[in-house]
């Protein structure tokens, strides 16, 4: 039909049957925690109106604008959504009357950016989001549910050990408002630098933005505590920096619950890190966080927090609690590091044929095996049976079926350990672990 | 974040929680068939350099073609997929150093078309492809497989009765070749019209084509030939028309098995239906269409067939043979009629909240239920136990948990029947029926 061209798009990442069934395993993970926590599923539209696109403070980002192929009027007015946090907020007004609040959805889809593709950063990807949203008003509780949910999410992917990395903008905003400050939103965006700018440029930062010498050395002092190298006790720690506000006790108090509630599982260190303030302006109380170790070079792989208004019809507001978790981002560099499945197919089961005239007798085995759902194949010819034994080998079937012939009855080998033996194909069934692809070790 | 529009757009069809849940049943259905009979999953990228879209010969339909936001040199050369065959042929020719052929693959992905949206058409839609390619020779029980899986999951779909018409394109070209007929696609096509043009008009359109009478009359009559009004035996029927070829028998036998071999089903009726002919010009014997009881106006909802060329790199041929079935096509109208779920929500249980300061307790029976695999969601607030009934009710949740308090031990409520009884968090399983949303009767 095609004479395809086999040149690969940079920034469009896809996947060989073998590593799809990782992807397949992540995704049916993140799904079955996510409905486990009562959080309903949504799709939107791949595209939005591009007024709706660019109406988001934050986006310098690169869009893809569609155009029909034969339309003469240039542009259809449509982009392909960046992320989705705007279409679901364009999904809440669009469909209040019909939601019911608080509202726990998640989505997994995948958006597009037309950046330049580097490390980590690709053009088309995955992300899982989270959010839980309410009208007018959403009590605390649900900031740290989001982050338990996520953390139960993170603990059970086949991924390195992640670090989950949480602050409060209240902690940061009461803080500089304690040392007088009367600005916090420029404080934090220059606070925020401390990844990629030494200490001392930062410091030079915030004099520029007119905080004296005692000022700016308190806000690196607070940007530096974190529990991960320092104290458990960070309140105690923030609290010794002598600085007093009501909305920075309100802050640590909210950061210690969620910090609390987020432990539990061994593989997901959660810190606070009051260096995380998240450049974003509409993040209003908790925002995370998260590293996979190993794997710091591609920054954050899952982040969030709260935000007061996620959307408004002028009626109404909806404030929102969420993370977004980058699918993509952390999966395609470690399927690139090897992280497999051990089958290029879903079959446990290779069926063999005897001879073509038996096709048939082959097929009833094969119907047989999966009316108790085990996933099979039927050879794609009989050939001897040595070379059907190789053909499921090179896919990683782990058994082959010999029908009934001449020379006895049914057989079932485990062509892993050589091991053959009679079987009835309305009884027989492999152990529950070779039912399905695994992670390959 | 976004004062949203609440403008619908035309096209681009968004479902409700309650009614994606259907969605998520259908295609979860679909993966479970196609993964029991050996196909393996891939995705493809979304878009296709636009030299890929517009090569395969069919197409004047409308693309949606890429241009980055803020790029000077114009369109980035892409354009979103309308089909998920192009993209498989590249991936195919991309990757067949690295994959086992045959090769059997399914594809459940959205595609884009910018056609003027219309009943059952859309701009943005679902489509469940399934497909087995080889490299140079591709077997004929292949085409039997297919047309088996593709009937075996549509019996198991939460929609109207199938009729899955079968044709076979030797069957026309050998028949046309034996009236003597020496350009068959040319007859094929204007045949395959008698959809929409009167029989009476399609004679005097293969009058036109330098048919004469006799001929014209028997291409009218092979395609009056079907198992639906006609003879069960449609060989039979062919044959006493009197014409002969080898590439007719040949078909006539192929289309045999594929009946024989794709019934079984109530409620998909396989039938011969030899106006079927597909006017794509790369099928190549086998061919497919299906219609949906009362639903007959969207057309075929899942079509495909045997091409013996789906690829070519110039050294190798892959032939193939698939069926696509349009998941939004046959959705959109079922759910628009009233298709749903019985929830909004995955949860099959609520925890009450007897008060704020005991929201952990409740927390902590949720968790239980959980670690059970039952989905469940703790109440957003502590209001009287009759609002947090109504909270459940609301959302079709079955079930009510009450925490143990002053008043007596743990109990949990059927608000369905009213039924109220003592049970243990760590023990008690709601049936299995209850656990996941259910189709609405």
């Amino acid at each position: 039909m095609s004479k395809a061209s086999t040149s690969k798009l940079s920034g469009f990442p896809e996947f060989l049957p073998s590593e799809r069934h990782v992807e397949q395993l992540v995704l049916d993970e993140l799904r079955r925690v996510f409905e486990l926590h009562g959080f309903a599923s949504i799709e939107t539209r791949a595209v939005e109106p591009m007024d709706q696109l660019l109406r988001k403070g934050e986006i310098d980002k690169e869009l893809y604008v569609l155009r029909r192929l034969h339309a003469t009027e240039g542009d259809a007015g449509l982009g392909l959504h960046f992320d989705l946090t705007v279409p679901f907020a364009r999904y809440v007004i669009e469909n209040a009357g019909k939601l019911q609040f608080p509202f726990r959805r998640y989505q997994i889809q995948k958006v597009w950016r037309g950046e330049r593709p580097q490390h980590g950063r690709f053009r088309e990807f995955t992300q899982a989001d989270i959010d839980i949203v309410a009208k007018d008003e959403l009590p605390f509780h649900f900031d740290v549910e989001v982050a338990q949910v996520m953390a139960d999410a993170l603990a059970r992917l086949p991924i390195p050990d992640t670090t989950m990395q949480i602050s409060n903008r209240k902690v940061l905003e009461g803080f500089y408002l304690g040392l007088g400050l009367t600005d916090p939103l420029t404080v934090m965006q220059i606070v925020d630098k401390l990844d990629k700018v030494p200490r001392d440029d930062v410091h030079g930062m915030l004099a520029e933005a007119g905080l004296n010498d005692e000022q700016a050395r308190a806000c690196l002092d607070l940007a530096g505590i974190n529990t991960a190298d320092g104290p458990h006790d960070f309140a105690g720690a923030v609290r010794e920096l002598g600085v007093h506000h009501p909305t920075l006790d309100a802050g640590l108090d909210e950061l210690e619950q969620v910090r609390d509630a987020a432990q539990g599982a061994d593989s997901v260190d959660v810190v606070v890190d009051l260096r995380i303030a998240r450049g974003l302006d509409y993040y209003t109380g908790t925002v995370f966080e998260t590293r996979m170790r190993g794997y710091e070079q591609l920054g954050s792989i899952c982040s969030g927090g709260r935000y007061d208004t996620l959307a408004s019809d002028g009626r109404n507001t909806y404030p929102g609690v969420g993370i977004s978790l980058g699918v993509s981002r952390l999966l395609v560099p470690l399927i690139a590091d090897g992280l497999t499945s051990d089958r290029s197919v879903p079959s446990a089961v290779l069926v063999a044929v005897v001879d073509e005239a038996t096709r048939d007798q082959s097929n009833k085995i094969a119907h047989a095996l999966r009316s108790r759902d085990i996933p099979c194949e039927v050879a794609a010819s009989a050939q001897r049976f040595g070379k059907q034994i190789r053909y499921a080998e090179r896919r990683g079937i782990p058994y082959v079926w010999f029908p009934e012939s001449g020379e006895g009855g049914h057989q079932v080998k485990d062509i892993r350990t050589g091991e053959q033996y009679p079987a009835d194909p309305h009884a027989w069934t492999p152990p529950a672990t070779d039912l399905r692809p695994r992670i390959k070790e």
